[in-house]
């Protein structure tokens, strides 16, 4: 039984008696001598090796992806008998500590602490004694409201840091009920909860539903001072009206890691946005656990049991 | 009785029956009618304010700072009788927040992302497929060791927010134990400790023997990629050390709320060190808590019971 791991990151998976494992070039076409496998794994793989998968390895079973989405590896035509599994869960951790750098780093003005430096200014608007609480502004996350708009692995493990920085949170799905300890309320009943919204972190998923969900209406209902992360997908953000909030400054900041399109255009006005925070979707790339999924995964393959995060087909 | 109230930030405790409380110009001398005051607060309160309160306060049996450091006040001439409180502890959540801020800026490289964005460039280097732990950088708190060097109520309120990002915390202090729920080594051993600290934050009290301690020999220690937090005080590091490891690249960034003098002159060579992340002391400067503060140890006063954090006179 072989296994074809993709030559863009070290893996070292722990596989059954009886299996090996090939590393292939995830750019190129599966080589003959490859056309054997029985489990492909995916990352960072280029179309043309999809498309080399789903024609030749006649063996295949499942497909192992690393990423969260696997669009590209549903539409590269594999048969119905593969199991594509998605690395749901993989990048948690890194999106998390990404979403709470953008937030902590708006919120703390790091970016005009940068502006003062370069000016060799000891700004007294950003040291010395502060109001707790200034009117108008977010400064701490201390007694803030945070509502995390898509609340599943990377939201739930965000919010008890959000919590131990002294924030309120509560999470938005598609059913309002407690998820890991935490207050979650329906997506219907969002737009209501967002005037008591000082942060809004946005991880929904891209749908047909969420196109462009986080548009004029929510950001003209959140306060003044709010703050808007996204760690999710761009298209769920209208981006011309989230440009107009921040240029009328009827929205505090924004945190973006996402953006439609990506890569953003040089020449897009969203670059020079007033209190804009952009990285280029470097949020996760860089999954955790990849090996156990891996193992966790090829095993349960073996001895017939559930396959972890199987895509529906 | 009467309780003297700065004007530099709202206040409003509860006080005993028969108290009042009276608002103060924290910056000018205390008018005669307020001669007769028992209780002090002091936030952000000015020289001639203290002086002329030692000088002229006859019944003046409590000062209480809400600042941290009381050095100011010990210096103003008080009587010996007249106990002298800090406000030790109010602001540990705002610190441990920035500091916080300043570390994960640096992890996740927001400053090279604001020059990126500056540039309109989507830059390839900062996002996409990344290796989890890439040789000679710090991208990730996930699996870091750091160490917090002066390990009081901030640090213990940093330490666990840190382990949730899934660091590797101890602290360090004049002795060795456990605190909290972490380890704790003792001063002595910090040197040994730095060739596997991969994050140092340093929230030492400038006292004789701190001095500086952050020097040559300290960042010469900690590995290339090493990342330094400074939200303690400004004289615990050897700035012209810190700026030649910096330069050098032997000091991966270095973090700094605080500086030696403040403000930083605008000609001090500091400014523009590569990698560094420089706040003009704005980690605190909002007091938690202190209203409940200043109630408790107006009651205390009353009770004849122990005044909190009745400072060594």
């Amino acid at each position: 039984m072989k296994i074809l791991l993709p030559d863009t990151m070290p893996l070292d998976p722990t596989l059954p008696e009886g299996w090996e494992a090939a590393v292939v070039d995830a750019r190129a076409e599966i080589p003959a001598a490859h056309h054997d496998a029985d489990v492909l794994v995916v990352w960072g793989s280029s179309r043309a090796h999809l498309a080399s998968a789903a024609e030749h390895l006649g063996n295949l079973r499942l497909v192992q992806s690393l990423a969260a989405g696997v669009e590209g590896i549903l539409a590269a035509g594999f048969g119905e008998d593969v199991v594509v599994a998605t690395g749901a869960g993989l990048h948690s951790p890194t999106v998390a500590e990404h979403a709470l750098s953008l937030l902590l780093a708006l919120v703390r003005r790091l970016p005009d602490a940068l502006d003062a430096q370069e000016r060799h200014e000891w700004s007294s608007e950003l040291g010395g004694l502060q109001p707790l609480h200034p009117e108008g502004r977010l400064t701490t996350l201390l007694d803030a409201n945070v509502l995390i708009w898509g609340f599943g692995e990377i939201g739930q493990r965000l919010a008890p840091m959000l919590q131990g920085l002294g924030a309120h949170v509560r999470g938005a799905a598609r059913s309002a009920g407690e998820r890991a300890g935490f207050e979650v309320i329906a997506d219907a009943d969002v737009l209501a909860a967002l005037p008591d919204t000082d942060v809004l972190v946005n991880i929904l998923p891209a749908t047909e539903a969420t196109t462009g969900i986080v548009g004029a209406e929510v950001l003209g209902a959140l306060p003044d001072h709010a703050i808007l992360i996204n760690v999710g997908r761009g298209a769920t953000v209208d981006q011309d009206a989230l440009l107009a909030a921040l240029q009328a400054g009827t929205l505090g900041a924004a945190g973006l890691d996402v953006t439609e399109p990506e890569p953003l255009p040089a020449d897009h006005p969203l670059w020079d946005a007033p209190h804009l925070l952009l990285t280029p979707h470097g949020a996760g790339g860089r999954p955790v656990g990849a090996d156990e999924r891996i193992a966790a995964n090829v095993r349960a393959l073996v001895q017939g049991t559930e396959v972890l995060h199987a895509s529906a087909r």
